[in-house]
């Protein structure tokens, strides 16, 4: 998102969002109609309490990307990103145990925005994204992460294979989703500081990448299906790490009072 | 899919996987380009294999729709589903636990065929789809659910609220898919005969079709995320289920050995 162009997000639903969550990322809003009543409308009592300027024009900024979109008479500037490095993610208190996502190739904006938005929603703190092999973040991807990209650090590595390296050194186990791998993701401890790597729709995880994985992670699935969306494959294991993870505390209480 | 236009796939993934998993669903299959060597090449094959007529041409038939689509050299005519109806899905044995899923006015193709694709993969028996309101079957869907669709059984119905008293009566639980309804899915017993219901992206649950849910179901989130894609939400939920409807097995074998 380094440029003006790359810095637009559009809809009413990631707008409003964004309002709400985090209105200090925000710097301008279009809108194309005469506002009447709904959300519209919110919007730009919203932007007002804040202070955000909202110019009606008969004619939107027109976003990158090769697709018309469907702004649905909105658009929104925003701020860059805070800059995030990969230490960023890594020096945290001894006793926490972080989730990060790290993403080998995810090609398609809309599994990108998806699985930013399942990260954060899951309580991961940071997604690792290669500078050179992904989507970039648009306002496409901006657009499906509805308001999340504010809510986790975003880190753009040059190697991926190399700060999965710096993560295991610092304690991170690194668990690479890979279907057919035969460890099930039910049967796995997916306690403690851990990373967990996504491969791309259609080739799953570069060799290199799994090298560097300490465990591999396969959901079950019914005869006859080969494989998830992307995104939601990300997100039934994201998940399963944050009900892992809350399990902790019950397991201490029950620990507590022996039965 | 009633009419010919509507039985198209397209895209060398999916045709590959419903060539794999249910040959006998597809009709015939049209190349673009002279096949040389790759995936396109094992279509080829594979289709010879199963006797299923290859056709060149330079011009790919014309899928409904109005976006083009990246049918990447190969398209295929699918047989018609087979009908489904509610008895189909209701009557089950006395001591099976199905999971099936109704859809509340999912209008997006993607999403649709994505939740197709990961009802199948967690065992589910059923998908249950209001006839007006939802995204239309058509190959957008079949590509996204990626051969799922020959594994799962699709019932389209007139009147979903309906449908569900039926489900009701017959023995099965009807969670609802909601955020912020307080019930946390991991402190949920999903066990026995049940049916998830997902609401539209935008929307939620119709005040209609929730008040025939018997629970509500909330995925916890992270502060400041306000749902999830409608799609990684549905495959958490059903992976959830699918993962305790497995621990009963479990279960059964500790109490056969208590400690």
């Amino acid at each position: 998102m380094g440029n003006n162009r790359d810095t637009l997000i559009w809809g009413i639903h990631p707008i409003l969002e964004t309002l709400k969550t985090q209105p200090t990322l925000i710097t301008e809003i279009f809108t194309q109609e005469r506002t009447g009543s709904g959300r519209l409308q919110e919007i730009v009592n919203l932007a007002a309490s804040h202070g955000i300027p909202v110019s009606r024009t008969s004619r939107l900024p027109s976003p990158a990307g090769p697709e018309p979109v469907n702004h649905q008479g909105v658009m929104a500037r925003l701020k860059s990103l805070p800059a995030c490095e990969l230490p960023d993610l890594i020096d945290v208190p001894e006793n926490s145990e972080p989730t990060l996502v790290a993403l080998d190739s995810i090609q398609d904006p809309h599994n990108l925005g998806a699985i930013i938005r399942s990260a954060a929603g899951a309580g991961a703190t940071g997604v690792i994204i290669p500078k050179d092999r992904s989507a970039p973040l648009t306002g496409a991807v901006a657009k499906v992460a509805a308001g999340a990209l504010n809510r986790i650090r975003i880190c753009r590595v040059t190697n991926l294979a190399d700060s999965l390296m710096q993560l295991k050194d610092a304690g991170f186990w690194i668990f690479g989703a890979e279907g057919g791998s035969g460890q099930s993701l039910f049967q796995a401890d997916l306690r403690g500081k851990v990373c967990l790597v996504i491969g791309s729709e259609g080739k799953g995880l570069r060799p290199l990448v799994r090298k560097h994985c300490d465990f591999l992670l396969d959901i079950p699935l019914a005869a006859g299906v080969e494989s998830l969306n992307a995104a939601v494959a990300a997100g039934v294991i994201l998940f399963e790490i944050a009900r892992q993870k809350a399990l902790i505390a019950d397991q201490g209480n029950k620990l507590e009072n022996p039965g």
